[in-house]
């Protein structure tokens, strides 16, 4: 295992420190438990949005905090849930009084633990909401998943729902446009290598130097097929299909367009599969109004992409357009 | 070969059919000659700024393209020098009667190129100055290069310069300001695997699966020393240490400090390397005034970093703060 670590158990932990350091201006890390939050929380009178999950997605969901999207994120172990203290913790110091609403992908230990900690808020006066989002199209059941997977979707809501709560939307609002986009978002990823867990010290799957997996988790966990290696635009065609089979996007439809890279994928690829995209896009009169090219949620360094599509009205897109500073969003 | 490409000899033309999709409010691609371009170029009585070098070192230079930034990227082959006549149209391009900057790499091919470039220019009436930049501090002359080979510092010129000819300075001011911050740039990275050019199919070098190779070259040219896997913390001690050594960062220096990923390595194995960096400079006095975490001078899928350390005054600060609006790059 080739890593740039000091060691696997304090890699999460280094690395916060190393965020901590870099952006002070736009977030604090707190250590046991462990959240990231926005410098100037709470903010009062502001819906608190707070998401989290396994490290070894990032930027996701650190790299999103600040103004215009999250408020904090809770980073459990790599591809490990966190833990309902460190959520607790997060939305007490983000509660402006305006509630507070959990982000949470769909994984057993993620909803589980989100759940348990909406518990402990509302038991101590914090309202909470929480919204699940699943818009793997891969799978219907997976390896740590009962229902579709939460993957790109999860940035777009994110950003999406901190704009609304930065204009001073409801909760019940805020939460009500976590739903919509997540009910109008569908994503698809590949691996063409598996990644290593720190902890773990050996590749999460095995994969023949000609094959690729179609519509792998962000874990590693098994897609739909392994299957032999094809051209970018093969791929994104199956990719694209399959996302536009699951919801009606229209002749006419406006589009986020997101081509994510898994951690090891160079640029040019992205952009190569993302020409394709577009003409997929073209061919059945989808208009691609937003794009988002980069590494967003990956998988330590797996090599791979996905394609996140989001069906957009001019609201959306307003809310997509706002002001955003993160350490990974900034425009 | 893994890769998400359709044929190694379409991967950069498709890339950029790709990034043109993506930002044409931004910029403009035109083929034959191959060059990237601000949208709005030619800005009259503005120095036109232009960058180029062989593609697989994404996002630069095209992703450097925009307002505040480059007006013009000139991409070759992978790891291939442009030819002077992309230069020459991209200087054409961009020329707003203010005259144009070529920022260079160094590297022999390019270093050539962008020379007859300027004389092509020269007889056309385009005024044109050229730096250098030559601020790798692994070794003092390499397989493509004689004298030090220009990295990351490349990527802080161009974002200085960018902001000094955006607010109307003078084609001379602006080549004097990139000389200052080539002389007080220092640069230096390590590989932790090889990566692989498309057309050539396999590693560009053999490394063992417990060794790495201190001050590689972004074509993966041997560094300083091969050497058996450190910790995250050595490593950057290692390269912190000798980039020091070489400039007399003094008590009280403000530096922008740059942790750039070599394409393939997750964004917490930098972020680790940046906490150390940061507790390096503390102990020297050496102040991070801002920081620059993430793949900015990329080589392919390669893993490894590289540390870049520019000493900056207030006036180099408050270019480094001024507005950019690129691919990459965006304040």
């Amino acid at each position: 295992m080739k890593k740039l670590i000091n060691a696997p158990e304090r890699a999460v932990e280094e690395a916060l420190a190393g965020m901590a350091r870099a952006h002070g201006d736009l977030l604090r890390v707190h250590f046991d438990p462990t959240f990231v939050v926005r410098a100037d929380a709470p903010q009062p009178g502001k819906v608190g949005i707070v998401s989290g999950g396994g490290s070894g997605h990032e930027p996701m969901h650190a790299g999103f905090v600040g103004a215009g999207m999250l408020d904090a994120a809770c980073p459990g172990a790599f591809f490990t849930s966190p833990t309902p203290d460190q959520m607790v913790a997060a939305a007490k110091a983000v509660d402006g009084g305006a509630g507070v609403l959990f982000i949470v992908k769909n994984y057993t230990g993620d909803v589980m633990n989100f759940e348990i900690a909406a518990e402990f808020c509302a038991a101590e006066g914090i309202q909470v909401e929480s919204v699940i989002v699943n818009d793997d199209v891969a799978v219907q059941n997976s390896l740590y998943t009962a229902g579709r997977r939460g993957v790109g979707t999860t940035v777009l809501a994110e950003k999406i729902c901190g704009a609304a709560a930065e204009e001073g939307q409801s909760l019940a609002q805020v939460a009500e446009l976590c739903r919509a986009v997540n009910g109008n978002g569908r994503s698809m990823g590949m691996a063409l290598t598996s990644c290593i867990v720190p902890a773990v010290g050996r590749p999460t799957f095995a994969i023949g130097e000609a094959e690729m997996e179609i519509g792998v988790g962000i874990h590693g966990e098994p897609g739909r097929e392994r299957m032999m290696l094809q051209s970018a635009d093969e791929i994104t065609d199956i990719l694209a299909a399959t996302i536009f089979d699951d919801l009606p996007f229209q002749r006419g439809s406006q589009v986020i367009a997101m081509v994510n890279g898994m951690g090891g994928t160079p640029l040019v690829e992205l952009y190569i599969v993302f020409r394709r995209l577009a003409e997929l896009c073209d061919a059945r009169g989808v208009i691609i109004a937003r794009n988002l090219i980069g590494n967003y949620i990956t998988s330590l360094e797996m090599a791979g992409c996905s394609i996140t599509l989001l069906d957009v009205g001019d609201e959306l897109l307003r809310l997509w357009d706002a002001p955003v500073r993160t350490a990974a969003l900034h425009w």
